[in-house]
């Protein structure tokens, strides 16, 4: 009589681990050697039994699809009939026994160890193993879900503060027909519709906003950042036009200038019929301003000047409104009079007439497609001696008196250049709480969409909200901390520059040109994550995501490139704030050491640095410390590396050279500490119970999770040890577990028009 | 008499002092105090002489601009007269004396301290304060600049190996006129120019390179990947509308199908006679294929299949050749047969007419606009009740008797699937290599653009290259070095795939899944790092980097998305292959940890850990050791956290998610010591001393910068202490130092044609 499973029930026994082989993979060479040993060794088998078992085991003879599903079945109907069994070895012994297979008790001592040794070979997990042929699987994973612990609305009041009237006004501008957001790929329709967006915002007298009144303006600074910064949910090259306009072109008047330009010229400028420009950078001096070669040449005899290109790529590059729309442009050159060269200043030259026609002497080129921005049309101005009249010069810093002598309240050229840069800094708030804003949006987009988009799942169990998985959460939970980081850290800026004073100008430039790469470089690296978070759909155009991140991209290079910003934020750090904008060499830190290396002492304690308590981890005190302490150590060391340098001998510029990515640390270690600080003021002001509770998470996680990013330098100072740096990762993790059940109501506290979202948002609605 | 700088020599002795307060500064109160007591202690002035220097330190009262240049000559003759003069006691000393200041001996001994007291509280560092006076200044960094210390064209041939004929003959028609990069704004001319393009390459016998002798090709798939990779110098667009009609479509026939359909459709698509589409990826299911709904029922009357699409999101989504060209697909179906469901299967279904015509049953839509790639015609399809003959099942791994009855030679519909689907893994070579390509033309980009775009510099020195500062190289050495690991990696990848045998089919699928990700995540920082560091000019389309950023930029997600490829490693890496793509439980591990976990003891010794020799720190073995004690160690620590978590009575589900980025760590700790093995492997074989020097030490660059991003996990071990660390991070700044001299002659190694490449790499070659 032949040998099969029915015939010989006891054989049932080595059914899971055959099924277990044949199911999922092949069996390996050491595998099938595990399992022909433990039959050959099972003494209460037969030869002719033992042969039929090794057959089965034979990668070269599988089964047949019909047997498989045989020994599925029985696996399936002993779990139902005994829900305890948690090994293969009880579940092969307890198939064979309901065949009948009339185990003795001694053979069933030795096979229950023999079979829980193969278990332990081919490692594996029973629990799991059962739990792939249960009918449902209950697990936390699949639970998990978006729960409202807070009103979205007091959240969304919160950030919003005094602006919330101006905000609400450009939102509902935003969502009307004139705005949807249908891009023309033809770059001169896109240019239009841009200009025409900008026109009717300049009808409703948003253009003028930070002007006089006395020029149809309402001298509200404040209300023009947070114009911009609405705006940014929208098209940004909507954004960055109306920053050229209104920003760049009026505020170059309204800074450089005098009342007699402002009566000229800003009436006209914030109602958008006199476009103009922000003539600037040229083609081979960018961060260099410094460097730029356009002449301004004093003319005594009529007391114009002549404005000139000396050479090709002293050209005028990058210039917003250059390339259709503009008719004037604040430029940028070197006045020489005499010979004699007095610096930069700044001159209104008209480079088209009201018909849009090239005046004579200028030549304007197109910078083309570019990778984002389309919307703005971005120029190139060459200056062929263009005369223009002596009432032309922006005189608030310098002029030229009736005798043909320059004058000027600031003697140094230097210096004189940099207060006038420095009066330009509204850019550099502008700039960031507009990246911040994309920012948002992404995070509205990829957080709502995780919420939604299920894949995946346990055997036995629905697919998962990819938002439950843990990794996923890891991806996008720590910008969506930043994103809260940063409003309060834009919002404190903001109030810096609103109530500055000459003594604190130098601090609130660093500031400003600090946040500007922060938040630009949190927005690329934000936006990266959310498009591979959204996958497939997070390519396509509609759901907005390329265009953010293609906008955003020029932002940590215009108004300053980043790299250079932050060198320039460190060498403020450093001391005082010498020499020019990003130029490579500085001095004057030796005195700073003095106040700061002792400090470095106290802060380390055997006890602290091994502390994993949760109460201390989360303790504002101990991020604080931990943060100022970076912060002021990593300062003195770059002054005491670079003096050491200076000393053996290095030329000091080939010194500073050497501490560039130095600097960088220096700059990014300050602006996390004020952040932190000012992330741990709102939450002393928020008293409303259910706010207080999530954004301390929030605070916690970005607080915590800088602390991971930086945990290496923290372990080579033994400011902490391994047990605490582990301690910190795992206490992320779990923050960021904890706070996606509140991810989407925080992103919808960020109360982002739904015209400005994407349709993936909403696919499964629209599918239901 | 008045009292002046003329009348009073003396006085002189502060102009240095009094120079640079004005010249760069204002005075801060802190050093106006300074200044003034340092005055009012000069006990070697009369009180007239204190109030008069006491006003030309009051910061209400600047001095003049004709005085402060007065001054400022004043101190330059000094510094011509006296060349070592270094200190401002010893400047402002030599000015007074010039003008007879006649100071008494003891004068002097008070005044040279006072002097220097100041000089020091004031932090000014003489050096520097006496170089910006002077005419001529050398740097280091002024001098340095691209040398020629190797053969490029050797170089381009190691890189090229046997492969060097096929590389070229592409890289020629890639040159010529019909493949000049004037890429249409409108989306449908691109599509159209892409397919032109794709014609031209298919009439030179390119498209059908894999495929069988007898179907016109010539059956060298090594030759389908270099065409791939060299293409992707060019557009991308091309890249992939050539890898989805000769790769994905005309593969998934030659994988899944047998003779009849190969004699039936590979020759004409082949040539393009027959563009096709690749069906697998549904809007809910695109990461968990297996999840698909699309059904294809088996109807026994005349023995054909019934395609249907059950409901909205179970439509083809992100289809390439559905929305314009493609007039089949490779229907990738759940087989029903008598109502049971038979797994995963393939079909081949019409969806056009020869001239373009949707078929009946079949609906068709456009993806539209994308980040990038628009010259592929992603669409969607949908099946309703579509019948296709018996014939159009591919048949190579299941299909049904004559009987009706399902027969496959792999028993587990599982089973069938992953054997199924690893057939195609060579989408996951060629991508990753399409994807270094790209970065490789970033890199040649933007270090050729470093090599010469010049900004900043010394004062009284010319401006000085980008790449020659050390932040800059910092951003681009370390991925040139990457570009190469990955170059030896990519070709090794390529031969396991080649000499492939069934045993060791699993591991090849893990590694190409690793590679893929790897390489596309690095060609996705690579590219961001060269946009960035090109600038403003980087942003131009002229200039490529952006498309090549927005076309790779999907690279992350398609062919698996690179953080669920990531998973399905590590689950390679714990022990064997089972489970799904990506589904998220594993098993079998323990066996694994066994094996490991004794190995993490013996690396550590305290020599080890604090040794920072150089030669140490250079040495291979050193690098090896740690690159795998980091992955063993990883991998025995998650199977220990695993097991520990499932004992605690987790969900094996649960617990696999709280391991996501565990797992994570684990894929790139593994990937990282392969590529290392492969790096070495090849200096191992490359004779020629020039070529061994400059690939040595990019090979140093590229193990020590490997080690730096993962110091703190090194740190946390013990594996290295602080001091190690930071001698490490030292070594990577000075490696990519040195590799700056040979930086563009190792891109030009790359040998790109000149029509891949930006204008902005030779513009001042134009200029001049």
């Amino acid at each position: 009589m032949d040998i099969n499973f029915n015939t010989r029930p006891k054989l049932n026994i080595f059914i899971p681990v055959l099924y277990l082989a044949w199911q999922d993979d092949r069996l390996t060479p050491k595998e099938y050697t595990i399992l022909n040993n433990s039959i050959e060794h099972a003494a209460w088998l037969a030869d002719d039994e033992k042969n039929f078992l090794k057959d089965k085991a034979d990668s070269s003879m599988p089964p047949s699809r019909f047997e498989l599903l045989e020994w599925k079945e029985k696996i399936s109907t002993a779990l139902q009939q005994n829900k305890s069994i948690n090994n293969i070895a009880g579940l092969g012994l307890w198939i064979a026994e309901t065949l009948q297979a009339g185990f003795t008790k001694s053979e069933t001592e030795i096979i229950t160890p023999a079979l829980l040794e193969l278990e332990n070979k081919f490692g594996i997990i029973g629990a799991e193993y059962m739990a792939s042929f249960r009918e449902k699987r209950d697990t936390v994973t699949n639970a998990y879900k978006t729960l409202q612990r807070f009103d979205v609305k007091q959240l969304a009041a919160l950030l919003d503060g005094s602006q919330a009237g101006i905000i609400n006004n450009i939102k509902n501008i935003i969502s009307t027909p004139e705005f949807t957001l249908d891009i023309p790929t033809n770059t001169l329709e896109y240019r239009e519709k841009v200009l025409q967006w900008c026109k009717l915002l300049a009808e409703k007298g948003y253009g003028s906003y930070a002007y006089p009144v006395a020029q149809g303006g309402k001298n509200d600074i404040e209300g023009y950042f947070t114009i911009m910064e609405t705006l940014s949910y929208h098209d940004l090259s909507l954004v960055i036009k109306f920053g050229v306009q209104f920003g760049l072109w009026g505020m170059s008047i309204l800074s450089l200038g005098t009342e007699k330009h402002y009566k000229k010229y800003l009436k006209d400028v914030g109602t958008l019929d006199l476009p103009g420009c922000f003539a600037m950078t040229e083609t081979h001096h960018g961060s260099n301003v410094k460097g730029i070669e356009t002449t301004a040449t004093y003319n005594h005899a009529d007391r114009t000047f002549i404005i000139n290109t000396p050479e090709r790529y002293a050209r005028k590059e990058y210039i917003g409104n250059a390339a259709n729309h503009g008719e004037m442009a604040t430029v940028f050159a070197k006045l020489i009079i005499d010979g004699k060269d007095y610096g930069v200043n700044t001159f209104i030259v008209p480079i088209r007439n009201k018909n849009k026609e090239t005046l004579q002497g200028i030549t304007l080129e197109d910078c083309g497609h570019k990778m984002g921005l389309n919307g703005v049309d971005n120029g190139i101005i060459y200056f062929d001696n263009v005369i223009v009249p002596y009432d032309n010069m922006l005189d608030r810093f310098a002029s030229i008196n009736k005798e043909g002598k320059f004058e000027s309240p600031i003697p140094s050229d230097n210096r004189r250049f940099f207060t006038m840069l420095g009066t330009l800094v509204g850019g550099r708030i502008g700039i960031p709480r507009s990246a911040l804003a994309a920012a948002k949006t992404g995070l509205s987009i990829a957080i709502k969409y995780g919420d939604q988009r299920q894949q995946f799942g346990p055997e036995g169990a629905p697919e998962v909200p990819i938002l439950n998985y843990r990794m996923h959460q890891r991806r996008l939970m720590p910008y969506l901390a930043n994103a809260y980081a940063l409003q309060f850290g834009l919002q404190y800026l903001t109030q810096r520059f609103l109530h500055r004073t000459e003594d604190d100008m130098q601090e609130i430039e660093a500031l400003a040109a600090g946040m500007k790469a922060y938040s630009t470089w949190n927005t690329r690296d934000t936006l990266q994550e959310c498009r591979e978070a959204c996958g497939g759909k997070g390519y396509f155009t509609e759901n907005r995501i390329g265009a953010l991140k293609n906008d955003t991209e020029i932002y940590t290079t215009f108004e300053g490139d980043n790299t250079v910003l932050m060198q320039l934020v460190a060498k403020n750090r450093l001391g005082k704030f010498r020499k020019q904008f990003g130029e490579m060499n500085f001095s004057t830190i030796f005195s700073y050491v003095v106040d700061t290396a002792k400090t470095s002492i106290t802060e380390k304690n055997p006890f602290t640095t091994r502390n994993t308590d949760e109460a201390h981890l989360k303790d504002p005190n101990f991020h604080h410390q931990a943060f100022e302490y970076r912060e002021k150590e990593i300062v003195s060391s770059a002054a005491r590396r670079f003096k050491r340098l200076v000393d053996e001998g290095l030329d000091t510029f080939d010194a500073a050279n050497i501490m560039h990515p130095h600097m960088l640390n220096i700059a990014g270690a300050y602006l996390d500490r004020v952040i932190l600080e000012q992330f741990q003021k709102q939450l002393e002001v928020t008293k409303n119970k259910e706010l207080h509770t999530v954004l301390e998470k929030l605070y916690q996680l970005f607080a915590l999770h800088k602390l991971e990013e930086n945990k290496a330098w923290y372990l080579e100072q033994g400011y902490i040890e391994g047990v605490k740096s582990k301690a910190i990762r795992k206490m992320v993790s779990q923050l960021c577990w904890e706070i996606r059940q509140d991810a989407v109501p925080l992103v919808e506290a960020f109360n982002i028009p739904d015209s400005c979202l994407a349709p993936i948002i909403t696919y499964r609605a629209a599918e239901a």
